[in-house]
């Protein structure tokens, strides 16, 4: 592994003389040099950087969930990637921070020279919207526009494109559409999770109306209760419920990878399924790191700006904080939790499909 | 100041034998003992202790501001114990990825053991909520009653009370209020800064209807942007609209208060007014800390819970995210943003006047 | 799962009474209440309860290392339980900025007080220590006596003890020999890696040599680093030279289970190897963050108390900086990268070698 | 404040073409593309956007104490920039663990195509050292040359160069030694000072020797700290000998600006006291903050690449480790609080001192 090429320095390798001659502040480009144009800029760039970084490991992800078959080796290679993510992420929240260390007041010295550019124009974080399966009808007009329409028409092509491309989302929901263990020699997933609820669900009603210690009032109240947790059971045991509420938009994930992913948090001690368990994990972990950043950042753009009117024109903080919540991707597998049972509820599984769940050489190890 | 007592150990004086002791899972109670149980028992110990603390350093400044005159030396104190506090605030946050170490699962296991004991029933946060001084009529009703509903008769007592002792809020308030500066020799504020916002505003006009470069189109839209800062900065000028705003709820601090919070931002390098520079920048910054606990806490219950109805009995999720943005105490802190002027545009200060916002000693080391 | 029992209150639940009225400073005993006094107690009163949980999961795995055999079920446990402790860890370093709001100025009102006390006598730290695998003869005399002589008789019982039973260290040592696949059908894992690095080092020698762009001088240097990286396999090759090395104190990994720690290394991507392989790099995070806590924390008693002895009668400073580096435990693991060769280098392992570290049921669905 | 410019693209204002198409791995170049060196090169250009922005905030700070006099007002603005140093340095250290999620298999992919390219080569990373106010003859060699020898002609002429500017540190001892508050009408701070210390060690020693508690062997340790105390202390009283101690380089700071330092630590609550107490804490946070980013960087190398030879040919971990202690800059600030004395046993302030260390406005407001 001898090195025979050229020597290699530092500040070429990472091209530190154009890296560190990109920051050029408007406010003194006008003769008035405000001291924290420097920090805003480079803040900025850092963030840029990081977006990079995120793309490169997305792609590199979907490109392994692309085709019919994940290999079980890529399932390591995912989660690893995608924790990485997640380290970048909060290293993202942690430098809103450093921004706020520049005050409002100091803001305002050279606010105005930046007119109409904005955060909002960031090409790559649109990317790593669509990529991550950020649906176009999920998005908000931005002042009575598309999302893309204040990026020059360049940018706009490389953004509408990334809409048609498969998704994180999209990729996921096959691969889990695709497990072969939710009818499994004699073992039938559904129908067993569904007879365990039934049991649950038949067990609280019982232990509610038998109770001594409970008055009528509080009965009446459990047993409301009760009925709306046996009402979510129901939307998703039907599968025709279930793609109304697809319809309607309030679901997203198709039943049949509900399912699988069900299984997989069920059953997640099982080795097959243990890193299956930790990539739909992880996949929660990138939502809530995302949106929590979109909060923080409606929060630190709140008071800067206060309730002025963003550069990019957007009426900044309220714009901002209500795509917090609709821009969530992963949010079906969030609600799964509505659904988990303890595990001592849980079917066994038969002998012959815990061998088929673990590793080969542990059954036999003279094969 | 040699030590003439007993000696001390360090397991009696932090009381370890009790404090180690305090953890009686109710899995193990039950015959059922579940790992994570005591993990979750000892993350909401840790928390409390933090209110604790959090508690008996907002009772101190609280108590230094009590009163009609707060010494300047008191001012660095509060500053110190609000950053303080904004530390204990950052490790809240970041105590919340231990509690996710618990995946959903894991929770079922001991989660009906707990019926109905839930975090709601924090007293010490209460007090907290109202020592900074969130009001009653801001508090959201909780499965139709109350927030303190659902506490002891002992607890509700001492949370009402709290609701009846001068807080943060209105003690800053008043501080703020008394500020000598706002009339003082022959310079007044209030006029200065309407007259430097107006020449400001009536530049801004020019400056777009004098544009070769803008469309017809893009003049309209500026035009219309302008007179919404023209509106918002009315507001502000007219202390009649400034209190049917705050009659509707939308505003909360006094007039007075805004304007001299206002001359501290503004004027905040005078020596005499940075560190009450930096005290409201401080209340913001609490703000915004327990907003964004508030917003990470409602999206762990969510990730833990799904939709399901919280131990409570409350609606989880929904409900801990509808109280993020209402449960704000120092919003028009943060608003103030929108009043802010570039320093290039304020009044200059009288030389006497700037003298005595300085230090006494930087004038006439000789007296 | 519905509940039966009779209702639990948040309070009583996490014995709140007794948890928040086990704080008295001895400044208020001593009729000088100094207010800093109750940050400092409850900062360490939050480090032992952070210490019983980390305790609880450290327990739970050693229990479940234990024994001949560990199911491979167990190694997905200990890796959640292991990833949980470094959250902890994270929140313990970070803690100490809050610690560090307290002035030394504001340190000194009450520290006479506490004499001789001192976070030296944390019973629970020692046991961590003891659980992990820190070895007495590692330990630093401490004002010239064992590291458990300033504890009470029965506390010192408390600690010998734990020094008697099976380390977490021990444990994986044992778990690494047991692996299988040294030695496995026709896969020989020590004399292929050999074979490897030799193949390695001999074309690293050939390019320094006809290197036609390098000076002899620098030729010259180049064979010398050589020399060193040949010295550093001889001895990991020769298991006699790494056993003289054990004995020195300079290896503590036994011969077989740093094979073993290789090969997991080396061949992670084989899904049987990978959530070991996981496990190996918990074991360096663990070390890494507790190691940084004892930097962090012995710079923080420097800032505290300057060269002053400690309230324990230690040097302070000079003797916690000393601790650093003297008591890592799994330096073997973070050692290991010197061993590691580039995956394009590794011997192909054999088909059927290869089926065995894959999944059973991907292999043969239909048996 | 209207804009009157052409219109700003965020894109070109970040210039984000250069920006993101500056990451040219060389695997790729060598043909054999390593996934991770996209990792590995944007993390360091982070690094170096932020080092830039470090410099930008020195270098203003710098300009603030340069010349006889510091206004005032420029005490907090350094206290601001400072601050957000300390963010900044928090980040940096945070960001390790974005490197670390690179596994040092995967270093391997592209690591010997780097050669010999090292950190060690960062020239702005050199020349926060000596902005700071690290000395050459505190610098350890490396590979037995100077610590500038492996970077470019060039970059080795920026680098002599800044070690011939005013440090901070050098600037601070020198605003310090103007202190015009050590003799200050009636108040002579040095002999008042040292007057309470001998009542504290005088008091310390009665103490002692009356303890009826106390058995002749406790007495004699007791003593024999006191002793150490007591010399700790001669060594600051004693210009002469704080003198040699210089000479000996185990102290840096001058005894004027010692003596200053101290009366701002123990009179920091009067106003005029605060900031300079705050920007001297701040001092102290920054070397703290560098210390802990070396010694996590030594960490994290030292798990890279085991104990084999850094890509520019250091003996990595052990010569990174060796200058984490060495680096200090501000140790001796760190040291001060080996001198402090409690406020109660401080020398009560005359009237007429107070009244110069506060406002001039709260003293008269009529005048």
């Amino acid at each position: 592994m001898q090195k025979i090429s050229h020597p290699v320095y530092y500040a070429d390798y990472l091209q530190l003389e154009r890296l560190l001659s990109s920051q050029s502040p408007k406010s003194a480009e006008h003769g008035k040099p405000a001291h924290d144009e420097t920090l805003f800029i480079i803040v900025h760039q850092a963030y840029e950087l990081w977006f990079k970084l995120i793309i490169h490991e997305l792609d590199s992800v979907i490109h392994l969930f692309e085709g019919n078959y994940v290999d079980e080796k890529n399932i390591g290679v995912a989660v690893s990637r995608f924790s990485r993510i997640t380290e970048i992420q909060k290293l993202l929240i942690d430098q809103i921070r450093i921004l706020e260390t520049m005050t409002p007041l100091d803001f305002l010295e050279f606010r105005d020279f930046l007119f109409p550019a904005s955060g909002f124009q960031s090409v790559q974080f649109r990317l790593i919207e669509n990529m991550l399966g950020l649906q176009p009808e999920q998005r908000m007009l931005y002042n009575k526009e598309a999302y893309y329409a204040s990026v020059s028409a360049e940018h706009q092509e490389i953004i509408r494109q990334s809409e048609g491309k498969p998704s994180l989302f999209k990729l996921v929901e096959l691969w889990l559409e695709r497990t072969p263990f939710l009818d499994f020699h004699e073992f039938h997933f559904w129908p067993s999770y569904r007879a365990a609820v039934e049991k649950i669900l038949q067990n609280d009603r019982d232990t509610i109306l038998n109770n001594p210690l409970s008055s009528a009032e509080e009965k009446q109240k459990q047993l409301q209760e009760l009925a709306q947790n046996e009402e979510n059971f129901a939307a998703v045991f039907d599968e025709a419920k279930h793609n109304q509420l697809i319809e309607k938009a309030r679901r997203r994930l198709s039943h049949k990878a509900t399912e699988a992913a069900l299984l997989i948090h069920l059953y997640r001690d099982e080795p097959i399924l243990h890193l299956p368990f930790r990539l739909l994990t992880l996949l929660v972990d990138l939502d809530e790191l995302f949106t929590t950043w979109r909060y923080r950042h409606a929060l630190m753009v709140h008071r800067m700006i206060g309730n002025k009117i963003g550069t990019g024109g957007s009426t900044g903080y309220h714009y901002l904080r209500a795509t917090v919540e609709r821009y969530k991707v992963f949010g079906d597998f969030i609600d799964l939790s509505t659904f988990l049972i303890p595990r001592s509820a849980l079917p066994e599984l038969p002998e012959k499909v815990k061998k088929n769940l673990g590793f080969y050489y542990s059954q036999k190890s003279d094969e």
